[in-house]
């Protein structure tokens, strides 16, 4: 029934594109374990009744996230690259480093807000890219970019509750 | 009935053994936070029948070494220290990069060994120190010191076995 | 590595395609509403047997109903819409309204396809106006379609029973 | 053994008083549908850390108002009567549509807590009627006044915080 | 605070009272006792695709039944009564014995809404004696008398549908 | 492959054994219902800390023995017979009726004792009647045996301490 | 339709009632805080096989009258009342106190016995009271009366073996 | 608001489309079909402790590709097609049959490496189709995609230690 | 203590009877298979309310028939043999293929039957020949016919319930 | 093997530091049950969205402060002291009762942390005399040191904020 | 109804019979004893990554084997006989002590053929002992057998590889 | 940071050490191993509801104490050393050994208190050794030893009454 043979990325004459998104998923893969470091660190520093949303988002984020640079790395595997080790990590993401005062909400949020702008801007990529290649990474993105979605609306709506009150 | 009113590793008189304690939980807790990222890679790339063991051994791991991090984190909260964030990582497990060959599983059982070797050297040291004024911190180490051992003795079987065969 | 800075859909360049897009979604949160009230009034009127069978599948609709309703909410917020109050329900199921005889289970069942057609068609179009511009949108709305497509078509099913026994 | 047969409420003998006690059911049922289309909104929209509690608190609200709906239509149905569609919707919660900010808290506090006593005063109404005639309705509704109740009592709380801080 | 120390129908005094109720509920006990036997029966014997409906509905309603019986005897102990042996039974659902055919089910459904008839009845008489001495087997009452109004109105909804067929 | 057709105890040539087995099944059926319902009476009369472990036990077994009936009358029905209804029943455990005094647990060890050893004589026979013709019965019967063995053997054990304390 | 607004036991009318109400439940909340503490110390202080029924008993209701006592508490601030703090409790519970020897447990029980008197008497109280101004308090006083009832009447059965035996 | 009134593939004037569609999902139900036997066998007969790896995988594998079997089947129905019987299967897996040593686990490798190759080709195929047409049906393609490339590729790990080895 | 040294029929001496066993388990087995791929095709195809009860009850049959057909696969391992694969795959089940119209009922209801009676049949004739040298086999065999005599006696009560209302 | 047979604190010859011990648990069981007492109070009396965090906080607590007090409680036993009743009752924590206002949170948050300092204390005393009689006690006391620990660095970190505010 | 009063294998008259089979249960009681401790010993003392697979297997089978020796246990007591104490104990599995090197997995594989051998041909004997006087005992056997069986057949894989590789 | 290179108990240099803890671990492992297989009788043999408690206690036991061996296990092998198969056992609880009479419940309570008695002293051995070299030992054996204790304090309970009864 059938007359080509093709599998898709996973085609010998599909090295190169395969190779172009192993590296675009190579550095999805690092900014989902940075944002791993820096969410346990703020889900634990900041102090006062009101971090405890914060701090509870977050913690329930971490896992979320590592969860996320595990698919990173398994699809980096079945499209034949290598996941690489922590020589190879470096840092980005200045904005999220602990205030200086431990009840600085404020730069937590506006941190987290840039964060996820970083990663949903890079994910839209990888979906564009791959959108004419591979569907199941594409599919994949769009599952992750959601999440990432939500996650900066919801501190948008911090943000906004802080400058209301003239805080921020 | 009480006469002094010491809380322990908490009093202001002990800020100075606090602040070396949180020094050594730092340190301990980047060795976790690298532990995850290496772990990860190498519950990854390796390919193989006999690999599987390895690999599930180290995704429960990656599990269970962050939860490590984060008993590190919380602990260095409570002692009136700072989680440091992403920027402040160095790493210093050059022997549990990713090897050449994706079957070369004895390379990564020799990291592993050697990480968890690191790792139980420098919780003795906290051990130690802890023992004579942090109760709970001491104990929080002996628990996790367990882990490290188990799993150190496991893969040290594994190598074993390998030497045995001629292969390592 | 990266040149545009795009965040795809919640980018400012692209707020009249949002407004749209918020326009569409909120006339399929209606539309579920609607689907949940006449759902559970026909899911307590019917008398027999036989409604037996058509009271547990629209029993367990409403909550699946319900929680359409909610992504679309959800998803309008984060497409920066505003979710409207109960004043502004306007009814359209007029096919869905209980019959005069509680043993009428035909009239139910053609007022349950009329409903998931027209929810079918609704959906479609979103599709394709978010294939475009929002691939989060487009996604979700076609996990939607998914299961009214499938509930469609178990009520075509009941319907063709009838038909086939002439009574319908 | 017995000698009279009365089987209470649903005696033929009763049937004004069934029909009475319906037509006060449709009305509560009604409140019900429209406090969960209004909680959706309001779950929905606000922004804020702050906001959260009270999105936590509607949001489990609204599976407990559904099923107090349902709980109304069953024994609507058990009484002999019809549970009616979309069509019969009449909206009556001015107060508790989207405020112009979303971050203006106070304003849905307020909805809540009018919504809240309109529910509990129809539900004494109910109970005062149905004590002489039927115990089974009586019971349900002591229950459900109960949850109001409680509701309400949380949502004054939240609006004397706010007035003790001089924003309400 | 207190200056009377009645403990209600548990006092001394109201001896009397505490045996008719007992009288009641040995009655009560009974006829949930006959029930699960003839629902066992009619649970397992009927054949037939829409039979299944009605096997399922009495299948989950003897583990009920017999809920509603260990009830009563607790209450019977608790009132200072003696629950009796099996040699007091007595049987008086003359109208649940299983039919000729196996596939007679109107028999079955008619018989059901029999039995529960009487006890809703029996039930009542309860209530309205209880009222007055006994606010816990009162309450205990009602819940039990929901669940057979329940029941009853299913069945009566059943009928209504053979009924409608012409078939009972 | 296959040169004969019989599907065993359930052959047309067969009917006289099943009918057979159907009334043998039926003495069972009825012996468990009776044992369920002197078991709640003596699970719910007892007096006394030590009746707490009688009572636990039999509660226990009330589930269980219900359970077995369950299992006779869908053998019943399995084999082309039907389950009888409340009417036929015969009290025949005359000495498990309760005692005059609700703390003499000796006489209620003595008449599950008995209960069981009935229990087990019949289902024996059974077993012996079943082993040539209906292997599936046959292993029912053993399963349900083993119950009842291990059941009397407990209460045999309770008996003789009574009996060593002078007791019984 | 509703032409009064009353809001039934919590309106402003009704404030001395509510008042009283709240004195009521408050030495109510007391009375299950000193149960709490005593069936702790009761749960833990004696010896011997028998005592493991009573022990088990008791340790089970600690969570029974601790969650009773946080009804109350909750009840209290329902109708504007202030929940006391630890310094406003009064001992009433004497025949409770631990016995001179661990063996004891006839003093035991008999402290169980008087302490659930108590508290049926003191309940009685509050329905009465509640039955004509607040339904919701009456459910919720039924609902624990039937809990001490319970109990009283299992440990008046334990009493009356060690009468039987001449131990008390 | 809507002036066109399609719902996509389910209109009348896509029957063609459809049809083709349903052939392709026919193709693909057979593949599952098949891969299911072949697994349970190949999960059964392999000797040796390195077969238990591959014997657990499969394993697990089979009930995941009965679900995509079924998930083909419903797809296939609500599409308007007939899943076909029995007698319309025919093998095409000649590399899965049992190889004539049960340890000669290459053969098994292989084997299924092949047979997920098949897959992989065909669903990239209805992908292709159906994303012109059918945004449900090539959704859940590429769900169903992604497991069998992440199969393919452990095999292919596998694959590549037994050639490093020199044993394939 | 034992004198012979016989390990039943896994001995040496008993290979011509296990290999009979063997190819009675393997024709067992693919009966299982193939039901499993019709009951599929039943459970998707019909439409109708009333085929939502056969629907129900076959695709929880589908679990159950695989479980017995790897059931059967482990056994024929145990005793030596091997499980064919996909290509030894020959249909027996003409009277199973789907009917022309999905609201043929009775034709699958037929069909149902006709195939546990020959597996009923079928494994008969296995615990004779195994009732002699395996009494695990024979053992296990009980259990699966127990499963399919009461599967075909439910079936055959829907054939009778069709045939009284004269449609079969 | 062993020369010496000394089991520890359970010596006949350690009485007298046996009797400190329990001396020293018998305070720290009074000081966790007057914490449930408080924690009751104050998990009820705040009204406000910001107190939901301190009340969702002590509810958590009670439980686990009434773990800890029947952990002391068995303690006292295993070293053969007796737990004391509710007329040994002394309140200490005059600065946990309830505040005048009920919006008064700073007042909660200051008698929480005094509250846990004053368990923080006593706790180090018996670790310190535990530490060279009792391993067994001491490993209890650090467990629940630790929890208390944490407790009160969580309501500093509220305090902190009261105090960034200008409200503390 | 009944004639004869057997109560089968527990008849006084069967005495002899029941103590040879007391005696047969006490020899399976302690191989299951010993088989426990050895595979305690071997799921510890391997090393190696092929090992982890017999470790895993051992040690879910030391759970399985203990409640064999649980089941004997409570049928010697069932048969009036005495489950014997420690100093009864007598080594017999010399095959099964821990092998000089851990690495000789070899040795451990045919240490368990070796004794479940032994198990399989012990509990034939006791079949065909308790075929003709005890179907309980007969069928808790043949459950246990095949257990053994299945184990067995799995080591016996394990070794055919080794065998296979020239390593045994 | 580190000077040292310690990892303790490990350690070459810790040779002797770490062999006279392997041999304290080994007296241990029997000792668990001893009480599994005595509390299996004693928890089988003796008859009585007042055994009842007793059986219970010890039943649960058997678990925790399979559990203390398998951790000893675990540990000799993380220490380097090999647990022995069941030819090194050696039996010492002559105290444990069933009784003449099954009735003699003081003997099995003796046994119990004898043989937790015998085990707290040698932890109590253990931990002194350990606590200056190792402290994971000591930690791990502290936690067993809490068992034992609280274990032996029951049965020190049981025994007391029996003395107080005059019948031990």
């Amino acid at each position: 029934m059938a007359t080509s043979t093709s599998t898709g990325i996973l085609d010998d004459a599909r090295t190169a594109e395969r190779e172009e998104l192993v590296e675009l998923l190579t550095t999805a893969y690092w900014m989902e374990i940075e944002t791993v470091m820096n969410y346990i660190a703020n889900s634990v520093n900041p102090d006062g009744v009101r971090a405890q949303e914060i701090i509870e988002s977050l913690r329930e984020d971490i896992a979320e996230e590592l969860g996320h640079a595990q698919q990173f790395a398994e699809r980096i595997k079945e499209l034949y690259g290598v996941v690489p080790g922590s020589e190879a990590f470096r840092p980005s993401q200045g904005y999220l480093q602990p205030p200086d005062r431990q009840t600085d909400i404020v730069h937590v949020i506006r941190g987290v807000i840039e964060a996820e702008s970083g990663a949903i801007e890079h994910y839209q990529r990888i979906i564009e890219f791959a959108g004419d290649v591979d569907p199941v990474t594409e599919d994949m993105l769009i599952a992750i970019l959601r999440d990432e979605q939500k996650h900066r609306r919801l501190f948008e709506g911090f943000l906004r509750e802080y400058e209301a009150e003239g805080r921020a």
